[in-house]
Formats: structure tokens, C-alpha cells, sequence
């Protein structure tokens, strides 16, 4: 069970050994993870300490306060939930690049300055990228319908997601992003509402919708709009993952156009990465559902899984994933936990390599199968190996706003991948070590500079004209 | 004719006196407006100046270059247009407001802390005025159908005026704005678009929709919408003008309930402020279109002018605005230039209030008549008295998202204007002075104050529930 409760507790104590350690046992038995332990104040009588803990939810924390109220010689003096307290006053903040401070500069940036700005960008409609917002900022777009693991908790709770990925957006690549929580839910009125608002953006992150209403939202946005629409839960995961794929072979020495893949999970990132992984090289990679195996002779009924039915599984093989994932090179896992056990691994080829991409539980859990697998990733960050898409949004978007970029094509997500992939120098590649962590800060500029140059070699990179008087 | 662009040009002289004066002749011969004169070397052969200069436009610019490489011992080194320089980049940017700096940081801001974030605000919308952006951030929203003085432009040549007005915004009242310049032009298409876009927003800032359909789409939204809507082309351009009124019969010594005045221009603003006056306790206001005086005798098709003809003109006076004006007690002008000559601010009554707010030409130049009029206003910044939206919508909004307000009323409005005219003491009030200026620091906390003390009396302020554990 994840802990997704973090909480500070700051305890007044009797200054007598042994209170600390009682209170330590108290959150052992209840089951909190402790992280740091602070000295606040010290008497010879007393001792203020502050303890971080994380807790799996509410009822968790109810049941470690009264545990910890019946320690004698200890008072709570107060608990603070630190999720909360770091969410106080939003996340994300929209400030001038200059301040204004005299008559002078406002005249410069409002008017009367600033309709020469808007004449010349009436003229000339790509000055935007140079003279305003639009050529750093970027809209990331959800109407709520899928939210993380949460489901469908509509537009207002999909914010602090959307925050927090502009936060991460602005710290790894100097991209300004902007959350915008739409309150409608039928595909059209989507697409309406992202064409209505693109003037202001240079990119458009499609987030959190659900499937299949994600495949034509972005399909006809990416017609429409003449700048990159990009469903990140599609092709951020397609990227990351195609970038340990590599880095897992390199270790377990096979080559990607001679691999058996099995991919579990056919929604949204399921297709995304299929996609790509047979951009890649990978010609031999069957996709499972619910009912098994997805093949020509079991025509799905849904247009995105009838494409896996034609584009993949070439054995044409039937059965369940247990069956099917017998012999394969590679399994990939973007479905649920359990899905699959120690027997099922064994059943693979040598050294198989196993991404149980699930969150918070993965397909199988890592600990069953660390002697028996080549390589094992997850979606985790308290496991090695964590695919995680904040490798790739920032520095992807950075390098097509870069170059005033008109979409984001397949050829920029391998090119980002690779780049992502090259970060893990040989000698520091290994079974617990195929990809970066995200606050290396090698990651997003060398995803930015590959995407950028292969914009430009794909004939998408914009040209703006330089301006007049400079 | 305005000066809109901005240049700076650096010259290298001939280290011999005169040289200097034979530039600055120049360019005064030209007509460019001087600013200030910078050294930037010396040597006992050479000297290197940069000098502000104010231009009509780029015909301008071309001539006065040309008579300046006339010069002798004059080399221009470089000139740069200052207004495009401080648009390179664009005006504003997105920035987290704590740094995320490693993997407990992010999992406060993001995965998996910030999904007891996303819950919490599913079981409680209102938390999502505490734990996220919407408590402090307003959308700036346009069509670009009516942009500044220059008229349709579309969306994106809307955006530098939003963004700097997203900078005022910052500045002046730590609001977070952010520019969402749409694509679409019918009512009901960008009702739908805010509609859809309000969740991650406190407030709507309307900028720049042409009349009348910026009436039923501003309507239209206060109804549907459980945030603030504001019209600042309509409602800022009222309040200001009523604050300025207020001061302005103040220097006079008239009473506001027992005047009459006369405003021409029956547009956006002309009808807000006709509006706000009203409710201020103006009892005797004639409004003129281009036809003359509206009155019930005339019944206009549109509307708004509708409201007009059944609400104002108690006196049903006919005429054009040059025969109504005469006896009236304050004129005030958002319409166009060269409506009125002296003769007609002679026909008014004695110390006759004349707001002449048409931009940047006004209905009157005010040379004309210094010597008859009581008080004078415009809308520019190089005269006493300018009526600046730049005075009101910063505070407002400031009070309004203090208190979570629904809506702004004309509760509001009022109070915001009374306490702008409250700010200029007694002591400071003069024909030259009625109004603040927009960089003194009382002006938008006295206006937020006094719009969140009206919202809590009005009962349009909303309550949030207090956190859990804290």
C-alpha cells in the first residue's frame, strides 16, 4: 500500500532516556515510515523534537495519534500535514520577466508602446513566438476524466496535478506552463476549446483524459493546430519507456529488432508505446487486454485496439497473457497489480527483461523476481530503474518551443528517447541503473537539443523572421 | 498624433563642441520628442552618446535617420527600437513558488502526495481556493475585436497588451493573470469557451470585446458563472470615472445628486459609466450617439441603447451633444476627437467638469480651455487628471479573490470608486489633481479593502472551510 500521507509531528518530551525510542516503537508497530528527526529545543527537563512520518491515509493517522497519545511523559504539541502545507496558496505563480516601476516602462510594455507590438504581430502572425508569451508557454489541458489513479474527480480536483507538472515543467526546462482545467467532457467540445485557446500557447500537453476519447482528442488537435499537441500519459510514457527498453538491452545483450515482447494493458499508453516500440525496430510484439491476447482473428470492436489487432502480434498467437508471455524477450506492463507471478517470469527467455509499470502496484512485485529477471523497472521511485514521464515532458516541450516547433512528430519522441537512453554512459549502466534519475541535469537539455535537431531535420521547426530596427 | 515608437540611437561624435547641439537640432527640426541623453565613453577624439527619442511611426523613424547620417562628424553606431526590445521573450512567466529540489519535495508537490490534494478538493470544491492557483489567479480573456484603438485584430495580436496588463496585475496587486486570447468570435461560442476554461480561475477579466457583444456575453457569464466577471473596458473605465467625478465636484463645489451632465459615446464604456453614475446618484445625465441626444422619444434598436432611452434624459432634452451640452455640469467624452470646441465648454454652466477620455486623441484638447473649464481629465498620461483603468482593476480583483467573491457588484464598484477619490487628501485635491497616480502605492490596497469590506456586506464573499489536521 503506497504512503500517501506525510505528516510532521512535533513532540514535547520528558528529557529522560528511553521516551524517544518509546514513541519510535509506537510508530514501528503502526506501521509509519519514518524519515527525519529534528531537535527543536532542549531543557534539562524537556525535549521539542519534530518527526517526519508518512502514513498510508486517515485512518491510518487517527489510529497512530491515539497510539501515540497513550505514550505517557510524551505530548503532541502539533501535527502538520505536509502535502497540505506545501499546497497552501497553489503551487504556481505568473510574475512580469521586468518590473514596472516608473511611467517610462509602462508606456514601453502597456500603452501606447505596446500597439506597435500588436501591429507588427498583426502583420507578421509568427512575431508571436519573439515578442510575446506564446514561444515560451505551454497549456496543459485536462477535463479531470483521469485523474493519476483516481479516475474521473472532474476539472477543479485535476488541479494540483496540473500545477505540479507546470512546476516541474518551469524547474527542468524554463518552460512557463499553465494549468487549464476544462468542465466539459465530450470529445468535440475538447477540440473546440483547445483550437479557441491556442493563439496565447506555443504547445498544447494534453493531460489526464481518459481513454479512448484521448485518441481523437489529439488526433484532430494535431490536424488542426498548427503547434505540438502532445498527450503526455500517451507519449511521455512511450518515450521513457522506449528509453529503458534500450538501456535493458544493452544489459541483457539483445538487439531490439530481434526481441518477443509482450505488452500488457491496451489503453492509452499501452497503444502509445506499441507504437513507438515498432518505430524503434520491434517486430515481433503481441498486446493483451482483459481477454488475452489481441490478434486478426479476434477483430476488437474499439478503433484503437482494432489498429494493435492489424499492426502487431505477427505469430498471430492466442491466449491469455500467462500463455502468451511464455518465451517472450520483454514484458511490459501498463495495466494493474498481480498480474502476473514468479512462475510466470521463470516461464520467460533468459534473462528477461520485466517493466511492471503499474502505479502504485505494479504487475508483479520486483522483490519476487530480483534474482530471475535481467532487468526490472517500475513505475516507483522506491524501486531502481523508476520510468517516470518527467524525463521527458520538460525537455521535449524545451526543445519544441526551442525551434517554434508546428507538432511533435515520431521521429522527435526516438530521437528524445535515444538522447534520454545515451545519458547512462556505459560504464554507469547496469541491471539497477538503465535510466537517469530526473534531477540529473544532464537529462533535459540533451532531450531538448535531440528533439530540436530532429525538428529541423523533419522540415517542422518554424522560421521566424528576425525583427526590423535591432 | 501619439508618439508609439520608442527608439534609442547610439552616435559617436567628433570630440568638438556643438556637435551634440547639431543632433539634438535635428532631431527636433524632425520632430522627435527627446528623452534622456546618455554618455557612454569618451576619449579625447571621441564621445559615444545614446539618446531616447519618441517617433510617430516608422515613416518617422526613416526620415529622421536620413537627416542624421546628413550630419558630419556624427556615425550612428546602432538604433534600437525600446519598446521591442522589452517585448523579446514576451512580458511575463510561470514560476513555481517553491523550488522543487528533490525526490521528498516532489513527492509533496506532485506524485503520490498530491493526490490526497486532488481528493480533498473532490470532496470540497471550495478547498481548491486554498490549495491551488484559483485563490489568486485571473484569466485575462479577449477575442481581439476591439484592441486598444486599433479594432479587430484577432486573438494574437491581442495577446502583448494582455500580458501587459497580466504585468499591472502582478505588480500593482499580486494578482496572477494569465492572457487566454481566443479564436473565436460569436457570443455564445466564448461564453461556452470561459465557461470551460473557469475552474482553475478566482476571477474573468473581459479585455478588449467589442460592443454589444461584449454586453450579453459579460450577462450572460455572471449568471452561469459562480466567479467574478468583469468587463474592465465597461466597469474599470467606471469606476475610475466616477472616482474622478467625485473629486472633481469636489473642486467645483457641486453636489453629485443635484447635477446635470452630458457624456457622449454610447458604447461599452459610455454605457457602464452611464451605469455607475446612475447609481452614484447622478439624477440628470443625457447620453449622445452620433445621432444626438437618446431619449425616450427616439427609441434606439439596439439594446443597450434601449436601456439608455428608458433610463436617463429625465428631462427629454433632443439635440445633438452641441446643443444638449449647454448648461450641463460636467461632459464626459469616450467617444472620439474634435467633438467640442471652446465655445461649447463656454455654452455649460459655470466651472464646467470636462472629462474628455477619448484615446489618445481627446474629444477636446485641453490647451483650449484651461482657462474656462473647472476641471479637466483625459485618458493620457501627459496630462494632470488621467483616467486610468490601470487604477482600479489591480485592487479590485485584489479584493474580490481576498474574499473568494461570486461575483462583483455594483456594491463593489461603488465602494472601489469612493475609495480611490478618498486617497487624494484634502489638502492634495486640486483642479489639477482629482486623481491618484497609478504608481502610488495606497491605491490598490485602499481599493482592495474597500471591494472585500462591500463584498462581505453584499454577501458575495464565499467561506472555505478550514483544513484538516494543521
Amino acid at each position: 500500500m503506497a504512503m500517501s500521507l506525510n505528516i510532521t509531528i512535533k513532540l514535547k518530551l520528558l528529557n529522560k532516556p528511553g521516551n524517544l525510542a518509546k514513541v519510535l516503537s509506537v510508530i514501528a508497530q503502526e506501521g509509519g515510515s519514518l524519515g527525519a528527526i529534528d531537535l527543536i529545543s532542549a531543557s534539562p527537563s524537556h525535549v521539542t523534537r519534530e518527526l517526519m512520518v508518512r502514513l498510508r491515509d486517515r485512518n491510518h493517522y487517527n489510529s497512530l495519534l491515539e497510539a501515540l497519545q497513550r505514550i505517557s511523559q510524551v505530548q503532541i504539541l502539533q501535527v502538520a500535514d505536509r502535502v497540505f502545507n506545501r499546497h497552501l496558496g497553489g503551487k504556481i505563480e505568473v510574475n512580469p520577466r521586468r518590473p514596472v516601476l516608473n511611467w517610462e516602462d509602462l508606456s514601453l510594455v502597456y500603452t501606447p508602446g505596446v500597439a506597435a507590438i500588436c501591429e507588427t504581430i498583426d502583420e507578421h502572425a509568427d512575431m508571436a513566438y519573439k515578442l510575446t508569451m506564446k514561444g515560451n508557454t505551454v497549456a496543459i489541458v485536462t477535463d479531470g476524466s483521469a485523474i493519476l489513479g483516481l479516475g474521473n474527480l472532474g476539472p477543479t480536483a485535476a488541479l494540483p496535478v496540473m500545477e505540479g507538472k507546470a512546476v516541474l515543467f518551469k524547474q527542468f526546462a524554463n518552460v512557463d506552463a499553465i494549468p487549464l482545467c476544462l468542465d466539459i467532457h465530450e470529445p468535440q467540445q475538447i477540440i473546440d476549446a483547445v483550437i479557441a485557446l491556442a493563439p496565447s500557447f506555443g504547445g498544447i500537453n494534453l493531460e489526464d483524459i481518459a481513454a479512448p476519447k484521448c485518441f481523437i482528442i489529439e488526433e484532430t488537435l494535431k490536424e488542426r493546430l498548427q503547434i505540438p499537441v502532445f498527450h503526455d500519459d500517451q507519449h511521455g510514457t512511450a518515450v521513457v519507456t522506449l528509453a529503458g527498453l534500450i538501456n535493458a538491452l544493452k544489459v541483457v545483450g539483445k538487439k531490439i529488432d530481434n526481441i518477443k515482447v509482450v505488452l500488457n494493458g491496451a489503453g492509452a499508453a499501452g497503444i502509445a508505446i506499441t507504437k513507438l516500440l515498432i518505430n524503434a525496430g520491434v517486430a515481433d510484439i503481441i498486446v493483451c487486454d482483459r481477454k488475452g491476447a489481441i490478434s486478426k482473428a479476434n477483430k476488437p470492436e474499439e478503433l484503437s485496439k482494432l489498429w494493435v489487432a492489424e499492426n502487431t502480434n505477427p505469430r498471430e498467437v492466442k491466449g491469455s497473457l500467462k500463455e502468451v508471455i511464455k518465451g517472450a524477450d520483454a514484458f511490459i506492463g501498463v495495466s494493474g497489480p498481480g498480474q502476473l507471478n514468479r512462475e510466470d517470469i521463470l516461464s520467460m527467455s533468459d534473462n528477461p527483461v520485466v517493466f511492471a509499470l503499474a502505479n502504485p502496484e505494479p504487475e508483479i512485485q520486483p522483490e519476487e523476481i530480483y534474482d530471475i529477471a535481467g532487468v526490472i523497472a517500475t513505475g516507483r521511485s522506491d524501486y531502481p530503474n523508476q520510468i517516470n514521464n518527467a524525463l521527458v515532458f520538460p525537455g521535449l516541450f524545451r526543445g519544441a518551443l526551442n525551434c517554434h516547433a508546428r507538432t511533435i512528430n515520431t521521429e522527435m519522441c526516438l530521437a528524445a528517447a535515444n538522447a534520454l537512453a545515451e545519458i547512462v554512459t556505459e560504464e554507469q549502466l547496469g541491471a539497477e541503473n538503465i535510466i537517469p534519475s530526473i534531477f540529473n541535469e544532464q537529462v533535459a537539455p540533451a532531450v531538448a537539443r535531440a528533439v530540436e535537431e530532429s525538428a529541423e531535420l523533419t522540415g517542422v521547426a518554424r522560421k521566424i523572421l528576425p525583427g526590423e530596427i535591432q
